[in-house]
């Protein structure tokens, strides 16, 4: 059986704020047990690393307002997500797919822009999340004397399928994926499915728990231990497919 | 806070199984609770309806003998595969990516061959997964008095991300996707992720939950019964992407 619960009551998240002691302390991670999983949504570790521009301080250069024009995108967004990305994978009205600095192919490279008027602050995703996870875990191991698997998340879009997602971002003390190459079924069949991305699972099984209009952006997840690991691992970069084997680039 | 427990000890599933009888009466999920959801691999259900092919029985076509070659598959295996398909995205070596009759773009239609020598069946996806989903809900609620919500799951492969992760091919009793344009979260900002695709998240979340080398094709959750539905809703076609949108055919 697995269990998901938000960690609820955590303050609005700013630069320096320590959201690993945070966690560590929470009454609902309290006792820690071996095997316990936390999937925290970026935003609150992007916020807290200071990953944050203003677009008042954005000065957009000519492809920025090309690709405004073509998308119908404020230029400033477009020079932040450009800054955050390696490629434009796509642009179309209202749509650009660009792949990250860090390899996600994704909408926007990640950079989430508030509407509301007047506020200009634009959250982008943390320089190196496996790195946020394992700082996470350090310190959460430090305090508690309990090492957990770390899962940082984003909503993603997909190719074909409408809606979002969770998947991982960065992740620490956590296979990201079960590789079953080999494994039988029941029947003693090779398995099918012979990959299966446990930290992507995981990131959407919390977006399940949480209440979209809370402050939840960390979720508990117990029951899945199997997949936590002593040492921190290879990460969620793991999971960026190879470029030169992805046939939708 | 969201548990998901998968049923343990169903048999070995055959034609003509009654899935959704076996389900009702099963003691996880004895007493039903108003907001349950069942969460089933497609496998059981495909099973159960008689959705199997012998490929002994197979002829394959000049189209299927070209794509057995440049793929490298079984060419009886690839004319199944197109039975099943409208188009194909693409072939390459090691790969079929097509656009299943349902619309459902992914690998080999969802038809799962068996590796092991000697057996030939394979095993294909539900004519209409949401009428599956449909008709166990209504024999559950028959045989218990409870709707719950019903998911029936495939892995799919992913553009950009290596792995598979479990999705929806068919609910019912469900909103497949939580459209939150127009809400704001604790800061009164407009949300960044407006349609959450909560079937695949429900999908996922049930893949996490079991033994991949066991029996255990259903997992009930509880605690997401906000999704759930007094209406059979208009299923997991809600979730495929409108191909005119669509930017990776």
């Amino acid at each position: 059986m697995i269990t998901a619960v938000a960690l609820e009551g955590l303050p609005e998240i700013e630069a320096g704020f320590d959201l690993a002691a945070a966690i560590a302390r929470h009454p609902s991670f309290q006792p820690p047990q071996p095997g316990d999983i936390l999937v925290v949504a970026h935003k609150a570790v992007s916020k807290a690393e200071g990953r944050v521009r203003d677009l008042a301080e954005v000065n957009p250069g000519e492809r920025a307002f090309a690709l405004g024009t073509a998308t119908g995108k404020d230029p400033r967004h477009v020079q932040v997500i450009l800054d955050e990305s390696r490629e434009v994978v796509r642009a179309s009205r209202g749509v650009l797919i660009t792949e990250t600095r860090h390899g996600f192919v994704c909408a926007n490279a990640g950079v989430d822009a508030s509407n509301v008027p007047g506020d200009e602050a634009v959250v982008l995703l943390p320089l190196d999340p496996d790195a946020s996870a394992r700082r996470i875990r350090s310190t959460i191991r430090q305090l508690t004397g309990t090492a957990p698997g770390i899962v940082i998340t984003d909503s993603f879009g997909r190719a074909w399928r409408s809606g979002q997602c969770d998947v991982a971002i960065g992740c620490a003390g956590l296979k990201p994926a079960e590789d079953l190459r080999g494994t039988s079924d029941s029947q003693g069949r090779e398995l099918k499915a012979t990959l299966i991305a446990v930290a992507d699972e995981l990131a959407a099984a919390a977006d399940l728990t949480r209440t979209k209009s809370g402050r939840e952006p960390v979720v508990l997840i117990r029951g899945a231990g199997r997949h936590v690991t002593a040492e921190d691992g290879p990460g969620a970069v793991a999971l960026i497919r190879d470029p030169a084997q992805d046939l939708f680039r």
